[in-house]
């Protein structure tokens, strides 16, 4: 990713500089034309402005940390702070370069498609904010899933969060679901970009996934749905663990 | 404007019917890849949340009044509680839509370049929230002002805001600025649309001018700067009187 694509990473470099200064929007531009923004600020939040799933998240955590598209850093210096060790990685440079001006001891510039055994092993992999979706799709999510399953610990979890794409009552939302089932693809993969002043990244794909989708998408790739953590809105967390470590009642 | 093009109206009406809650992004997005977003909440504002010269553009109203592009209604509503007979006109059909939801009693869907003086006469002419720039360019807001000069009475006052272009530490401004001259455009003149969901205005120009700029759009043309007023950014209001009434000390 060049500078001139990491409307992300500028973003985020841009208001740690600021000082905190209100900053310019975060454009989320979708394939079918629909837009929205958002700011820098939510990825800076402190632990106790964080909404309650994201707070329950950190009890999951154990061992050897690996925060995959760690943004700022809110939740990989959190769980520093309290002495885990911890690796925050992202494909954005300029996120990466954010979170070590914040003083994350270690982090890698990576595409979650380059993580692998050579990081390992990890006994945690986050993908908070809703990154599951660095996914992409459930072809790449079975991948690496697999990948995650062999180098993690045998008692490793993965805590992901993710948003339930089917509970929605607008309209451009179901038609977009309805064109990506013609189009053979899951209901919540959409297709965005994401844009900061006159910065855009490539178009890439993102994957949203109801709770049955979820169970779809770990079956045979060695994680088991250990747990379900709701929100006040669509997000949810999903704890998985392995599936060899899963003791039935 | 077709309903699909009326992103700006879609934003004000769904604010409005949804009881004020948390409202999707206005995305302004300008022709050379630049993006921000705004959100429709500032549109309803009520007179003691407004930006300090706003309340004092309110002292220079009088008589009968034409509010251009008059989005929400926020100062035409306020007029009108103060008792001033007051025509709120935004080309917007939706926009003007949510302005009889709330209560204004005269309006009007109309583009600036169809006023005329079938409307008038009339005895200010609001043009806040950046409304100068509805004038797109400088022979436009010539011909523009010489129109309202027509039909306006001979005290009557233009009570417009726009920002200085000028004072920015931004280097993508001043490449726009840039770019703006080499194609004989002034420097405020920027090619912008609208976005709101997945509703899109056509590419269309706003004006924005320095102080030394108005005093050059305004000569000949009926009007002088009678009076400016600072904000606390680069927003300014502009108070326009008549060339004929003018007393010099």
């Amino acid at each position: 990713m060049n500078r001139d694509q990491d409307a992300f990473g500028h973003a985020l470099y841009d208001y740690q500089q600021s000082g905190g200064k209100d900053p310019w929007a975060i454009v989320i531009e979708r394939d079918d034309g629909m837009v929205d923004a958002d700011d820098a600020r939510n990825y800076f939040a402190e632990y106790a402005d964080w909404p309650a799933h994201q707070q329950q998240a950190m009890a999951f955590a154990q061992g050897r940390v690996l925060d995959v598209g760690c943004g700022a850093g809110r939740h990989s210096l959190h769980l520093q702070g309290k002495g885990f060790d911890v690796l925050g990685m992202d494909e954005s440079p300029l996120a990466i370069e954010t979170c070590r001006l914040r003083g994350l001891e270690h982090t890698r510039v990576m595409s979650i498609t380059r993580v692998s055994s050579k990081l390992g092993p990890f006994d945690t992999i986050l993908m908070l904010g809703n990154n599951l979706g660095l996914f992409a799709n459930p072809v790449r999510a079975r991948w690496l899933l697999r990948r995650f399953e062999a180098m993690t610990s045998p008692n490793a979890r993965i805590i992901a969060e993710t948003r339930e794409p089917h509970q929605t009552a607008e309209p451009w939302h179901f038609e977009y679901h309805e064109r990506n089932r013609r189009r053979g693809r899951w209901p919540g993969q959409v297709t965005i970009r994401v844009r900061y002043r006159d910065y855009a990244t490539p178009w890439f794909d993102y994957l949203f996934v109801s709770r049955e989708e979820l169970q779809q998408l770990v079956e045979h790739t060695g994680w088991v749905v250990e747990r379900l953590v709701d929100s006040e809105d669509t997000s949810y967390l999903a704890i998985l663990a392995k599936a060899s470590r899963r003791v039935r009642p």
